[in-house]
């Protein structure tokens, strides 16, 4: 990484699978590609609510293909996730305000353990079904990503401050601003300004908006070929 | 191709800008992947209704976002796509409907006209913004595509014909039951089955489903690596 290294924006929520492949193809290409990446974690119910846009799911037979969709990628990408059995009510009912004001204090007041808590919430509620919303469930979450108790009993205890609600409700709106209707939402910030991606399958274009090479998802191994 | 060769049918429609981008991928790999690539012109319109789905311009954000996705990718993919000054009334209101009829006519009794005939269609609608409904603009369409006048003038004819309507019908009933909720929709005939892919994004996954090798958008190019 230079002074002229491109930023990088990933905007996610971990309720979101395909921000979960965005991520970790992000996380593996920052010692590949000559970038700064900064992780962002907004509230992808509040881009929905402003966008107008709604979930995939809403139609059954795209909400089916989604499915299909996701086990091939994360096969793909080599990401752990799997498909959830109860989606309405994990996803829906439960949501990851919780989860996203958490992350919102760890970035605020321990920005080094943002990425392996963004990790290990994406391993509970996307690999394992397990919940992202109770305070112990948090902590647990903070625990295997290394954050010491004290630290994380100090963003526990943040969650409902308006320091921390205020900060995540801004980052929603700097993503809607720049054209935001879902998670993943990227930002390249080229030196002709910022140009806005949604997904996780346009690596191909970035990279050549970029001026880098895409390798595939596994960057770090070499190909058989 | 061998006798063993997949099976691999792409459903479109000329209204379909990714559609368009994904048949030129297809079409450039049928000399690089043992495959058997079948046409299939379908009807949006139908599967939309059917499938409950709505355009993706319905949401101004996600519209905004398209046409700079679009562009991107039609460089990336090297497909003469453009803009429209005037979505609504070419998409909305004069639709596909008499341009897909004659493409079905052209695939019972000239199939060997159905992919040239397709192509000229999208160069007229979705590079040159002309139109795509006039028999005038029809018989143009076949005549670039080097279709004898008689040809022509046979399909032009059959198109309110009942053969022709019930076929594309049935091609549209057909992929809405492998579960289309749009267009582009390829099958892959695998030995365990059929598996269905939805847009021109997943060319690396279908590669991989083939058994095949993905060399990016333009396999007939040699990359300077």
């Amino acid at each position: 990484m230079t002074a002229l290294s491109t930023k990088v924006e990933i905007f996610y929520d971990v309720i979101s699978p395909y921000s979960w492949l965005a991520f970790e193809v992000l996380c593996r290409y920052r010692s590949h590609w000559d970038m700064k990446l900064v992780l962002r974690p907004c509230y992808l119910g509040g881009i929905m609510k402003e966008s107008g846009n709604r979930p995939p799911m809403m139609v059954p037979s795209k909400g089916l293909y989604m499915n299909k969709d996701l086990i091939r990628n994360a096969n793909y990408y080599q990401v752990p996730l799997k498909l959830m059995e109860d989606p309405f009510t994990v996803m829906v009912e439960r949501g990851s305000l919780r989860a996203q004001r958490f992350l919102t204090a760890i970035d605020l007041y321990f920005p080094e353990h943002l990425e392996d808590v963004s990790r290990s919430l994406w391993t509970r509620v996307w690999s394992k079904e397990e919940d992202i919303v109770d305070n112990e469930s948090l902590f647990l979450a903070a625990k295997n990503a290394k954050m010491l108790d004290s630290a994380i009993e100090k963003c526990l205890k943040l969650l409902n401050e308006a320091a921390v609600k205020e900060t995540l409700k801004k980052t929603t709106e700097e993503v809607v601003e720049h054209g935001a209707f879902g998670a993943p939402t990227i930002i390249i910030h080229t030196n002709s300004g910022p140009e806005m991606f949604f997904g996780s399958d346009r690596f191909p274009l970035i990279a050549e908006i970029m001026k880098q090479t895409w390798k595939g998802p596994l960057p770090d191994f070499k190909s058989n070929l």
